[in-house]
């Protein structure tokens, strides 16, 4: 494959490299990546994660197995294994069944295989642009936007989706300042939107995601933007867990709230949110060594918002 | 003074012993209160914390100064200073004020006064239980209750005002789950709600903020139970912050909320929520060593919740 670069995954001399996420801000480590096995290891772990950034990574890994001449056979296995790595975004099933699990087996061709995933990782960064331009009326000058999770360069191979739409605007000459959710408990918002924010010149303040009523109540947000990890047909969503009581609480204060993703996070097998399996995660990133020892904890990784709670949801060939 | 015993506040052989709260869990360490002014730092700090616990521990660092021979003008000053250490808890200016500000210096005697910040410690023990006994009715065998930030017996003299509530209930063989919300960015929920409901047997699950809507959507809440820093005439009230977008959430979900508090946090001079100062502090609580160091933070406290959203307030001595 050729030279791929984006802002946290990378393609150069024959490695595939991957910025460890759960390190930023503090650090900036780019892992080698050895093999599906070895992505398969640091999507689980979040070293690399975002909807979007879940298929192109996961594309990748498989056209430099096909490019390092595997057979048909363990590129398929490899393929499942990537795809049952995470339940919930439903991108990452989408790349394997383009890349290789819709295919008829006797047809699949390492060379293509390999050309497909550059295909897959540059259609990435177009999207962006595309979901950006279709984003762009819905943010005013003067806006104060307020996003959740991180939705940026680092979840996609371009410049994001909400993120994006927002670092758009910015670029467009809007002025805008973007209120960040610190998006418990792994902190993506307090750490990689800030991070992100940060580099491009955007102007943001951080809040906690309990904070976010009282913005509004105060009239200090005029816009939500988000992203999603999946889209049913009828238009409810799944995102980051804390993203449907924002959808409440915006509705409350009749705050526009818009999704951003591209037509990948659309999954057309699934009518309606009732359908989306939801990940829970360990109990240990919510105590994060702060709470009892032995304390219960519920920590599921994603909640699902009814279309009806919504204004409106920016795909990057159309709006739902 | 005789000898005063609580969870969190001591009076013995003349020592004023604080729970280091910011320790929780991990680590029961008490501190010699030296003076009025080490208490004002502790309050600050919030080694002492909680609208009720504030009031009573103000009281008797007033008293042990009084009894320690300090002169009228001496006292009148550490009481002002006192009740000047957080700006939105009115229970800490009400303690002061029922025990010297509001009257006549002339009639002031060290004895007496000492004799009164013991009455207000006994008195705030009583104040919990008749708050549980008329909470009683509002929790109903089965019920998931979830609760925000620590109301227990950390931060009065007794049982505690919403916690107080739930483990009366369970004492009354009422069979009672609390989901405990985290409670960002101090994680007085996830840090001290958790440990007391360890201490009492009764069932918990942590939760972060985020995930309340979650879980009611899924009709897991049956109730929400919280206390209050300051409640207004009209019913309006401040508390920790988040518990205003939990109250918009609940009520988006039907699900009954109830604040929890002594008459002492009711604030006569206070018409409605509008007027209620909101205490803002350090941006480092937020960031954590999480964020980048140069981020903007927004961090306020408290937030106030319109009577209007919540299903009642239970007083000691009234319903709102």
């Amino acid at each position: 494959m050729k030279t791929l670069l984006s802002l946290g995954l990378r393609h150069e001399n024959g490695h595939l490299l991957v910025l460890d996420q759960t390190l930023l801000p503090h650090e900036e480590k780019w892992i080698d990546c050895r093999d599906p096995d070895h992505m398969v290891e640091l999507i689980q772990r979040l070293a690399v994660r975002g909807a979007p950034l879940l298929g192109v990574a996961a594309a990748l890994s498989v056209g430099k197995l096909a490019e390092e001449g595997a057979s048909v056979e363990e590129i398929v296995l490899a393929a499942q294994r990537l795809r049952a790595a995470r339940p919930t975004a439903v991108n990452l099933m989408a790349a394997m069944d383009r890349l290789i699990l819709a295919r008829d087996p006797r047809h699949l061709r390492p060379s293509l295989i390999a050309q497909e995933a550059e295909a897959i990782f540059e259609q990435d960064e177009l999207l962006c642009r595309q979901m950006a331009e279709r984003a762009l009326p819905f943010i005013e000058d003067g806006d104060n936007v307020l996003t959740h999770c991180n939705t940026g360069g680092l979840v996609t191979t371009g410049i994001g989706t909400a993120l994006g739409a927002i670092r758009f605007a910015h670029e467009r000459g809007k002025k805008v300042h973007v209120y960040v959710d610190e998006t418990r408990p792994l902190l993506q918002g307090a750490r990689l939107t800030t991070w992100e924010l940060g580099k491009l010149g955007i102007p943001h303040t951080l809040v906690c995601d309990n904070m976010a009523a009282s913005l509004m109540s105060l009239g200090k947000v005029q816009k939500v933007f988000v992203g999603a990890d999946r889209i049913a047909r009828n238009g409810d969503f799944a995102n980051k867990i804390g993203t449907y009581g924002l959808a409440v609480v915006s509705h409350h204060h009749q705050v526009p709230f818009y999704v951003v993703a591209p037509h990948t996070t659309f999954d057309t097998h699934c009518a309606s949110g009732r359908e989306i399996t939801i990940e829970q995660r360990g109990a240990e990133e919510v105590r994060a060594g702060r709470s009892p020892a032995e304390c219960a904890v519920w920590n599921p990784a994603f909640d699902v918002t009814p279309r009806t709670l919504i204004s409106g949801i920016v795909l990057d060939d159309r709006m739902l």
